[in-house]
């Protein structure tokens, strides 16, 4: 509980930013998938620190090791452990954080709740604990690839005020991946790159707006009542560090339409395959995909670890002042956009084998 | 699962709009609680349809009954399971759904997903499912007031484009209750029910943004990594009907801050209490409440069935137009109120025993 | 959590001896199955009290309604919630437990646990719980004849020191029922009934073992390596009231033989169907179903609640006697009979679906 | 699902024989638990193969690394990872089995359930994967004894057909561990050791009985109905490699008295501590601990993999025969007594929790 995620295609991560490493267990993969390493270890070099200059330098290769559950390329529907081990800890850059809580970070409430943590690095609160998700959601990649053609992308739609205009519909990942901030609308990328680097130098951080479209989504997926699709992206995305909203389809715009205006007008059909004029719900409705894209978009909030001087407390509760040391990322989004992909991922690889489970029996 | 919410104080719902009726299992609540059955009524008197200009006319008595986990007004660590039974079914009204797909409704994806839909009212994605949830977060509140005399109240924020000016450290759920449509801001309310009117006449709906506060919460509640407080809240409630959107604090629009702006300075304190100079985290840090109030906002959809004719298909896929003939709210949002104060005040006493579990061993 | 059970084809049972009724919600059921009302009340009227000159004589009708989750005779796929309601309560019967806590019962444990208590018939440990269990059971062998023809049976194997001579193979659920002990070896059985008889007129109790069998299971039911078949068939019968041991295929015997013995040679097969020249294994290999027959045993001890009087002790702990004055069963195996069905058809129902879920999706 | 046991103190597993290692994350356990690593080694080395001369000669250091979730010897409340690298596999020694299903093995099950199954060694079904168990329960176990003082002792109760005389009130783990078959009756323990060693040079193998105590249990573990405590045993045990049967007090052997003779009565007691004149109940009463001490047994049968020559059959279902090479353990008890020791640890760990959870807030 807690750090599992999933019911039958289930992870359980662990691992802080100090200690031997961190990982994953995925529990309930289907037998017989040919896995690509390879393209887990790519989807981790998306996430990677250091891998460009709008990122923070930490050098972390972040070489990921399977340990069990496949033979020969195959799964064999056992549990598929893979770690990442730690390197270049640097301790010292995180020293201050020993007695100065980082304001809007997770150091206090850690230790409210435990009444311990750890010393450096943020623990299980570092960004450093998603590499177990962007590797088991590399593997659900592969499953829905595989048994559906389904295709997640996710973007930055928004840096700080700079907000892009992209296609969902035909956007791809390759274009996604063309410029370092992961923004397919070239021109506004460049923008956005001088703005995160502005306010890098200010010793500053930004946030914005990701957003991610599944295309060839599986039919049918998601459970009446609590666990309706949009919830279990909901939870999913909002479960990743900095995030701060969430929204399907027409989101908060929404609200501002008459249902005569948003209700998506369903379309005439030969094939049995559900289709709708507008898509304004987001390719789920009663909780449930009816097979159009769905789209949905996560905010993140400006990084909170930043190098301008701070007022904050230390651990007996004295007023201080922080201004951080170490190498830190002035702005997550670029390197959140494979994490959104892998949380999507899993919620459908999830939902896809619940429905497999109740409803393929006749 | 699907319909179970919950890990320790975990909730099953069941019932359909047709069939004998709804109700709800809550297991794991504590033993010894002294509960008050008129303040669970009083929930779902709330809820219920038929109370006001503004809602559905169908009038729904929407009695409970305890059967079972209570003895001489004492909680006794069992099940407590909680039914209402089904009445005034109407089932003429809904007679069209049988033959033409409502849009942007349930009926198409529960017809693909199963391949059977109930015939009439909705089956589970009606409203009338969350009278379960209504009536055991009726109880979380009770246990949470007692144990910590944490408060939950939750508001109309916005219909349609008339947005309230609330003051969420202040808000009573007396102001709330004040008026018909549950905005704290009368002369805001005032507009609104108008409004809701107009749109109602034109045979057409609205949705809007309700907002909720947390205050006194426990703190220390949340899990890292998965179980984040916020991440469960935002599950919580997307899982009701006819959300889009989640925010915890500043949201999207804290986006548009930078670092320096957005994070919450600590503020020296004598008691070991966190305290911070402003809450753009709404309480929540790291995944983990830090005992400050707990702020979020759910967008809703505009109600999706509307008396306006529409364009949609019937269930060989062929064109046709409905114009719904029941008796429908045109805005949902004065109903949602206790339902978002319920689905908050559950989350937040399945973390409580969460934290029991793990952390009050020594 | 504790009155679940189950993962995909979940039950939640309610509901104590005293209150409003017993219950249960059965989540997860496939849609589209020809539900047989009459079947699940067939299997109530096996359970229940008052049946025969060897069972308690309380009268309880028993009569099931079902709440939800059902459509013209078909599973809708949503939670079918059954409901029992309490009658002829006589509190009067258990009037001296409130006072002295009757030895080998739960009453002293609930207090323990709880620091409160239902003040007669046993609470949740009544054999009333076991309704919703049963009422539930009799879907999942609906479900599990439809989609492979597997066929439960069980009996009474022994009483006392009363041992059947029963083959496993042919056994019929008609030739169980042809005598009130449950017992298809005729002879045997009116012995057994005689003992029971003399027993009870002594104001004792006595124990005995059950046996039953899985005729045609589904291949490959059971997860490695914690949900093996075998471990949730042991939770799941262990879990009824009275329940000492547990046994599947050779058991506590088969310890007895060396490994040349006991090892199930396996046949030549032309269908890739799995057979075994013995079978030791009770149909269950690394925790897996081969298909040969699934066969258990499980040990019920006697009766707590006896007419003797005995030793026991107050709610202050002070010593004190008591001698039961209830109608109580003096052997709960014949009723028994049809719970240990129950459960064995809830395991493989879950398991079922569990492997639907994994492994069906190429 | 499947490689995850318990609900608050919940385990995963992982590995199989063949691959870069085995191991188990280990969620929930409390904060601030001082950890003794040399404790879970030592355990680890109760368990692994080429121990002495009755046990396979295979040899493996099995040296555990603890990954995450501790800093300075104290647990962080997070999970905890700990590997164990494979070495030394030989994969020739298990070559005849990729043509030939080993009888009673897991073999021909694995390739029925997901149609494909780890070359050699056995896969999950090897008893490698009990590493993560034994690991795990080696910290459940340290937490049980600083918070209660709880002492969990198992032994070899009976091999084959030679049974020992051992008082489970006093029993010590030195006295267990004192010979190599882990029996503390000394003179029958040297009898077993030649039954085995005489058994091992005809090429078959033995079973037996392990009978395993907790002294000074929590009270008021366990949850009504299905969680009862001795169901969560029962499952606990089953789920490892080769056992066939549970008892839990009197057992099988209870089931031959009568109610009078078989009940407890309850001891006066000063102290509202509960104390019973008898032990039938084995410690668990309506499924909840009382307190006294909790006594079960757990059938064993005589390993599957011997070197006679067997009749089987191929992958094609055709006839062959099976004399198996490799270096196996003529009886898994010696070795399976900590894995015992491990699994009720591990339950008991996780219903204090679930105690905690519940019945703590006031």
């Amino acid at each position: 509980m807690g750090s599992s995620f999933g019911t039958l295609f289930r992870i359980s991560t662990f691992g802080e930013s100090h200690g031997g490493g961190v990982g994953v267990i995925l529990e309930g993969c289907p037998p017989r998938l040919e896995l690509d390493p390879l393209a887990i270890q790519a989807e981790l070099d998306r996430r990677r620190p250091g891998q460009s200059k709008i990122t923070t330098p930490r050098k972390e290769a972040d070489q990921v090791e399977i340990l069990s559950g496949v033979m020969d390329g195959l799964t064999l529907g056992t549990p598929i452990a893979m770690v990442v081990r730690n390197k270049d800890q640097r301790p010292q850059d995180y020293k201050e954080v020993e007695v100065a809580f980082r304001p809007s970070h997770a150091d206090a409430t850690y230790q409210a709740k435990y009444g311990i943590q750890a010393r450096s690095g943020g623990g299980r609160a570092s960004a450093r604990e998603t590499i177990g998700r962007v590797a088991a959601g590399a593997i659900a990649r592969q499953m829905l690839q595989r048994s559906h053609g389904t295709d997640v992308v996710a973007w930055v739609k928004r840096i700080h005020d700079l907000e892009a205009q992209v296609d969902a519909s035909t956007v791809t990942r390759e274009a996604v991946d063309a410029n370092i901030v992961r923004c397919p609308d070239a021109e506004m990328a460049d923008r956005m790159i001088d703005r995160i680097e502005a306010i890098g130098q200010d010793g500053d951080s930004c946030g914005g707006v990701i957003e991610c479209v599944v295309r060839r989504p599986p039919v049918g997926l998601g459970m009446p009542v609590f666990d309706k699709l949009e919830a279990d992206l909901a939870k999913a995305v909002m479960s990743l560090p900095a995030t701060k909203g969430f929204e399907i389809g027409s989101g908060f715009a929404g609200t501002l339409l008459r249902g005569s205006e948003h209700n998506d007008a369903f379309l005439p059909s030969d094939d049995g395959r559900l289709r709708t004029a507008s898509n304004n719900s987001g390719g789920i409705q009663g909780g449930i995909s009816n097979g159009e894209p769905i789209v949905i978009r996560v905010a993140f909030k400006p990084t909170a670890t930043i190098r301008k001087e701070q007022q904050t407390i230390n651990d007996r509760g004295e007023a201080t002042t922080l201004a951080a040391k170490g190498r830190h990322d002035p702005c997550v989004l670029p390197r959140a956009v494979p994490m959104v992909e892998a949380m999507v991922n899993l919620v459908l690889a999830d939902h896809l084998l619940r429905q497999q489970g109740q409803c393929s029996l006749w």
